[in-house]
């Protein structure tokens, strides 16, 4: 592997392959496919750039010429999930909004694909630092923005103080569904999301 | 490996060794903490019988005379930790107790052998059933409990009304500080557990 400088930059996830050949998309997009379906199927730990190169129907050579190691292809990939963002609803009541989000963000969770895919990079990422930050901003900080949105909507409605914590809203409405369903790993119960749609509005009142 | 019947028998995770040989316990426990270390070091997908066995001072065969297979050994780990159980607070509110449970809570999570291990074991709980199940009961049915516990007093002593639901206590008490300290792996702000006392209960007052 080349030693040209940039391999110190842990934010270049995508390599610019020397002599400037020009890479086919359609490939980029088979190996980006392929890294989701290997990561579900094996999970992180156990995945290859050999199984990936198999699954996505290109040579080994292909992947590298892109990325230039697993964690490097997999931050890529999660990053893009991340750019991608959440729409900010608008309901016209906090409970709406709330609502709203935990309906998004359970359907989210619940994908066969997410549910496979997060804890275990999530494993990997109590040993990479790299791994947790990319994952802090795909899993927290794009979520953070429509929590703030909500909180700062409803404070202009007067439905909450200005003072409102817009960190603990997002804690209050993505931990217990992602506690519930991840780490329980248990379905919701029948009225659930109404329950939390409440109770949340109710906590971010009084605090 | 012999085919007696108990292989099929998810919750035999203990060995009972051919000829009743007698086991030494300090060999046992000595590959009890083998596991924790070898599980924080390396995680399940890499972690290997030898590896535990190299580390616990003890030959394979005493590690295979226990437990049959790296899985078996996790699980009698993970469900003895489980049954310890967690105490019940009984501080004369459910706001002070909220805080007692967020507390325990929040230093169990925090140690830096659970906040590996825990993690590591969900990525793989998501391809075991048996491993799920086990998990399932070591985080949520042990604090079940407690949560029940909480309510009850609450209810007993007017704050909540008599159809409040503790498994949502639970999510409620549970699932931020999961979030905040095991996903996002982020430090808890000044005063958080303070702040986040006070919405548990009023969510749990309002739903």
């Amino acid at each position: 592997m080349a030693n040209d400088g940039s391999e110190t930059d842990p934010t270049a996830a995508r390599r610019t392959p020397a002599g400037a050949a020009v890479l086919r998309e359609d490939k980029t997009a088979a190996i980006r496919a392929a890294v989701f379906e290997e990561l579900a199927a094996v999970g992180f730990a156990r995945m290859s750039i050999e199984g990936i190169a198999r699954r996505a129907g290109v040579g080994k050579t292909a992947v590298y010429r892109r990325w230039r190691s697993k964690l490097h292809l997999v931050l890529d990939v999660v990053s893009a999930v991340a750019a991608a963002g959440l729409p900010t609803p608008d309901t016209g009541s906090l409970r709406g909004d709330v609502r709203m989000v935990l309906e998004v963000a359970a359907r989210a969770l619940r994908h066969p694909m997410a549910s496979q895919i997060i804890p275990d990079l999530l494993a990997e990422a109590a040993r990479s630092p790299e791994l947790a930050e990319a994952l802090q901003t795909a899993l927290h900080d794009s979520q953070a923005g429509v929590a703030a949105a909500v909180v700062a909507k409803a404070v202009e409605r007067g439905e909450l103080p200005a003072d409102a914590d817009a960190r603990l809203a997002l804690d209050l409405m993505a931990g217990p569904l992602y506690w519930r369903l991840l780490v329980v790993r248990d379905e919701l119960p029948e009225g659930y999301l109404d329950s939390l749609s409440v109770s949340v509005a109710a906590a971010l009142g009084a605090e």
